[in-house]
């Protein structure tokens, strides 16, 4: 039998993890380890394997930042802020005949973004597979000083944001897979970018501390994500389908194909955040944005339902596939 | 151009690392990365790829415990407790068909660990691959409070010692492969047992703190690692083939075939301890020897050379292999 992420995680792992630890049950973007009596270290895990979350024809260059950023993403999800991570790099066959040219461009990668972000290798493993090329990275932070973002926080009544647009990247995956075509090339190469590079949260994530209730990265869809927040949090949502923010260059695509709409909900790897404040929150959230200058957007609201749903513009709950999320 | 490991990680990853983060240049067991200002967390990651580092048909239960128990050796050699772990499992093509029992037995693998080296998972990602199935785990451990022992500090004059028995692992692989026969099973168990599942010293490793001035775990063979301390030391050194601690198994193969030489000073995964101390300090080496119920062995001392040697009982350097160490 095939389970998926979560499952195996739940029915396997979760038993093994520890509270104390910090391990949150395995059900957030990180740990938060506890070093002393007062100090925590927020730590959070994600692989790249080739063929499955990146492309063989992706650059070294492009591969490593991504890896990276993945990873930067979940810690802002939690509010926290970067220092140092561990490489865990398997060379994989295609690479190996390779080796010196892929590895300079892939350390050229991780070199621009750890000064980007201000961290730094601090250690790791390095070992060659017959099989894909995999990306295993563990990276460390502070906790957010006002404390740390959960999943497990939203309340009943609180509004739902999100930063930046929401689809653009599995709009461009579908661009570079041949699923999807737009003709203009400035468009085509907004969304291109979005696929290829996250833009991880990081200084939204610190300015949220003491202010979102909730939060969590879009990186397997907003609709997933956020039935993720409602799952940890008991609670349903509501989202507002005309105040989801899209891109001028998705919203070409929109209005020519109505199967866009899917790709935008369902869609991952935006590496957005999206996050529950209450209503009384709503100026620290926008002062939050200000601060950390990203675009902020209120896309609905939480409610004491069992599910996720979208309303259109006269209010109707909208048809949608099957990742629609509903709890116990 | 194929490179080995050390020459990737010096030349690629080494100049991304930061001192200040406790990164040790790549060139130890384990990072030991400051949390604040009084606390450090010890930071190791190492990877198992099936085919490569395990067996297909290795069962999981055992895969498990050797992933972890490597991961726990580097913190032993660093002298550092465990407390936690964060676990990637990249699950290959041949686990995906029969992902539950793989699952299960591999958990279980992972719980009977947990328990007895007072461990808890905290984290991780959870992927499938088209390749082979890949363990990735990075492991955290509280500093020794009597020091951390780090490669680099053997000094002239210091003695060698080595924990356990050295060169079953690489038999028991041996036998595995059908390359070595042993008729006895008491014996082949033996040596097979050793190749199974490493043990490590955790608690030679927390009573060395203070005592050893350098130490490494035999991963790689004892030539090679032991190479390290002096590279990384700037030292050579003299091992005695004599003094070398051999089990009655591996004598039994010894006295059949002198080829096994080659095999129990270059063969890996002991996972014992290779460490230096002050001949002053002779006597805190054999009380940490029975405080941690470990047998620890002198095998030869640190000299000014560039090179680690082996001397047979005439006192004449033996002729061995390739894996020999010479510094620049």
């Amino acid at each position: 039998m095939k389970m998926d992420e979560f499952s195996r995680i739940k029915r396997y792992f979760a038993p093994l993890s520890s509270t104390e630890l910090g391990s949150l049950g395995l059900r957030d973007d990180a740990a938060i380890l506890p070093v002393n009596d007062s100090s925590h270290l927020v730590v959070s895990s994600d692989a790249l394997v080739q063929g499955v979350h990146f492309r063989s024809e992706d650059t070294p260059y492009y591969v490593a930042r991504k890896a990276l950023r993945t990873n930067l993403s979940d810690l802002a999800a939690m509010g926290s802020q970067p220092v140092a991570y561990t490489l865990t790099l398997i060379i994989g066959r295609e690479q190996q005949n390779k080796t010196c040219d892929w590895l300079e461009k892939f350390a050229a990668g991780l070199a621009c973004d750890q000064d980007e972000f201000k961290i730094s290798l601090i250690g790791g493993d390095s070992v060659t597979s017959p099989g894909p090329t995999t990306i295993s990275i563990t990276i460390f932070g502070k906790p957010n000083p006002s404390g740390s973002i959960f999943r497990s926080n939203a309340k009943v009544g609180d509004e739902i944001f999100v930063s930046g647009t929401i689809g653009d990247a599995a709009l461009g995956l579908g661009l570079l897979k041949g699923e999807i075509t737009l003709d203009t090339k400035e468009h085509a190469d907004h969304l291109l970018d979005r696929y290829r590079l996250p833009r991880p949260r990081t200084a939204l994530g610190k300015a949220l501390g003491g202010v979102a209730s909730a939060a969590m990265d879009v990186s397997d869809g907003l609709l997933q994500d956020l039935g993720h927040i409602c799952a940890e949090s008991n609670v349903g949502a509501v989202v507002e389908w005309r105040d989801i923010p899209i891109s001028e260059s998705a919203n070409l695509l929109l209005n020519e194909n109505d199967n866009v709409i899917e790709l935008i909900l369902n869609g991952g790897d935006d590496y957005e955040i999206v996050f529950t404040a209450s209503p009384s929150s709503r100026q620290k959230v926008m002062e939050a944005s200000d601060r950390s200058n990203t675009p902020v957007t209120r896309i609905g609201h939480i409610n004491s339902g069992v599910s996720v749903s979208v309303i259109d513009g006269s209010g109707r709950a909208m048809e949608l596939g099957s990742k629609g999320y509903r709890h116990a």
